[in-house]
């Protein structure tokens, strides 16, 4: 990667701070103390993954957290002031959901590798952005949870990340106790793939990134996306749809230039195509 | 939890005890020696659990053993008792399979969480009872296998349990040596969530038991159905569905007491509703 | 097992030497230096499996591999030289990973068990290969990785094997980074079984083989393909499968001989029927 491109945005001040680094977005939640996912972070959220989607600069997502909290989830205190609405707030909730079920989506369908950089608490809501990214780092003083139990309201969306991603009696024992997991129980559950120390956060998240961000965008793309359509298919109609795929890759520039850079032991220069 | 309701119901010396304390019904296995899952034991605990879901004072269910075996799975005396029969017993086995297989998906479709409680060794149909059920505590002496395949019985109603518990090639390593595995591997594959010593295991089980007690039905039982439905669903249909769900749950009674408690930074009192 | 076959095919200087040996056949890639999954040794694995489905001196198959390394995966050199094909490889790329996915199957698919018994380094459908068997032992020097990302051809067919057996965040820092694990992690991701030292794979790995050849060869067949088949089915049409096979199974010469025989506590005699 010759290029470095430094970059932030105007709404450094916003909800969601964005930095781009050497093909590495950094998308940085700062909505204290708890960067609640309330409708304006999440629509913040949005929209920087969609900018993403089409931006050729952008390689690798990172999703991390200002402040000691990662995530608390949902904005109670902003769902609670919609129950005065005249329908009570079912079309207020009706939307924060549909916000939130199409934001967790647009992560697994980004069609570029996500990774949560997590340092402090991640529950419910923030717990399943967590479950939703393609890999996740945290530090060793992280704790998860999906806890909407506790206030009577059963963590029903985030379930859906977090049965993906771990064993069904641990995604059980987390939701139906709404007790918290530390980083190590985490990572044994699949939940995250590692646990750094505190200090060594943004060192170890930025090797993965770059790691990545070093391969073949088009090849990322084709395998990230066939990775999560074959996984809801029969074996038979996985295989046949994982040829296709295959095929199409090698038949790109990158596979080509790849698999001739190897042969011939040089380094490859991808372009993308 | 207010109220605490004692009660044991007349059959107690049938093959399963029922025990209500607490919000807690224990169901105990009582076919000794091995605790089989013979056709009037199944049907005691399906007509226990049967009532259970329609009872508000059941609120968490344990299934728990007495005696030394968790349960040895199904009545091989009695099934072969059945060769005899005009058709070689095929109605006979027809009947106990479904018998069974109606069980076990009980448990998963209850409306209430159920913890097995085990103590000893569970195998074939035992052990599918322990994975069909949400929560699994064992003491550090039980031991789980699934060994059909000993008596050229591939045990492969108990794999639609495992297999969606355990990862493949543990469940196949299980299903094809039949050799039993302990409770720590048990705890590593997922099977169980917990090993205790032997003479903490009531403890641990109320513990887990009473702390999910403590909690709303509403939203358990919300919770628990839709975590299972949408296990079943593609990432999209898992959503629709999870998302309708939670609007529901924050337009329930004990949502909104239990969110507003919890800016109120006091105690939620459930309605059930 | 009274009988013991021991027998070498005339081919024994192909890419697969086969030798079939107490109703275990092992299969031993030949295809110096990296066991490259060229056509032709797909080609005569494949054949091997096909003979091997019908043949009832076949209990148990082994996948096992000469030299230091257990497989490379396809064979890049054979793919690069049919991009002067007129077609640019298109239809050469097509049939290579049509019979790559066949193959695949035809190991899940086969209706007796199969174990990957891995020394060395296996990549990318070198890997597929290992996560396809239903079993798989490795040597602690074993390294497994899906490395395709690194030539700019994302491992998709692969992954389809891969995120079957293994957890979604590990199969994809797999997949992302291109990274070898080791035999350690792969154990706990699930991918393989067990671990043991080089010098006693052979003897593990025939414990394994030798102890499920001991069993009955049509219970093995009929749960194994269930157990595939159930798993992709929702909860309540995989119980209604399982209980088919079940109660055939109950109805089957060995069920009834292996249950005569544990009452009566003597060794059952499988006739396979």
């Amino acid at each position: 990667m010759a290029e470095v491109v430094a970059m932030k945005r105007p709404e450094a001040d916003g909800p969601v701070i964005a930095d781009l680094s050497g093909g590495v977005l950094t998308l940085t939640l700062s909505n204290p103390p708890a960067n609640a996912l309330s409708l304006v972070t999440m629509d913040a959220l949005q929209a920087e993954l969609d900018r993403a989607k089409g931006d050729d600069a952008v390689r690798v997502v990172v999703i991390a957290a200002a402040g000691k909290l990662f995530s608390g989830g949902h904005d109670l205190k902003e769902m609670t002031s919609h129950r005065t609405d005249p329908d009570g707030g079912r079309s207020f909730f009706e939307h924060t959901f549909a916000v939130c079920s199409r934001l967790m989506q647009s992560i697994v369908r980004l069609p570029k590798p996500v990774i949560a950089a997590v340092d402090g608490i991640a529950t419910a809501a923030g717990c399943q952005l967590v479950a939703s990214c393609d890999l996740a780092i945290a530090t060793d003083r992280s704790r998860f949870g999906v806890n909407g139990i506790d206030v009577g309201l059963f963590c029903t969306t985030p379930s859906v990340a977090l049965s993906r991603k771990v064993k069904a009696k641990h995604a059980m024992e987390m939701l139906l106790t709404g007790e918290m997991i530390d980083a190590t129980a985490a990572r044994e559950y699949g939940l995250i793939n590692r646990v750094v120390p505190s200090e060594y956060l943004d060192q170890v998240v930025q090797k993965y990134a770059r790691t990545i961000a070093a391969k073949s965008s088009l090849a990322l793309r084709m395998g990230k996306e066939a990775f999560y359509t074959q996984a809801e298919m029969g074996l038979a109609g996985a295989y046949e749809h994982a040829s296709r795929v295959m095929v199409d890759n090698m038949m790109a520039h990158d596979a080509r230039e790849g698999i001739d850079a190897f042969i011939a032991k040089r380094k490859p220069e991808w372009s993308g195509h």
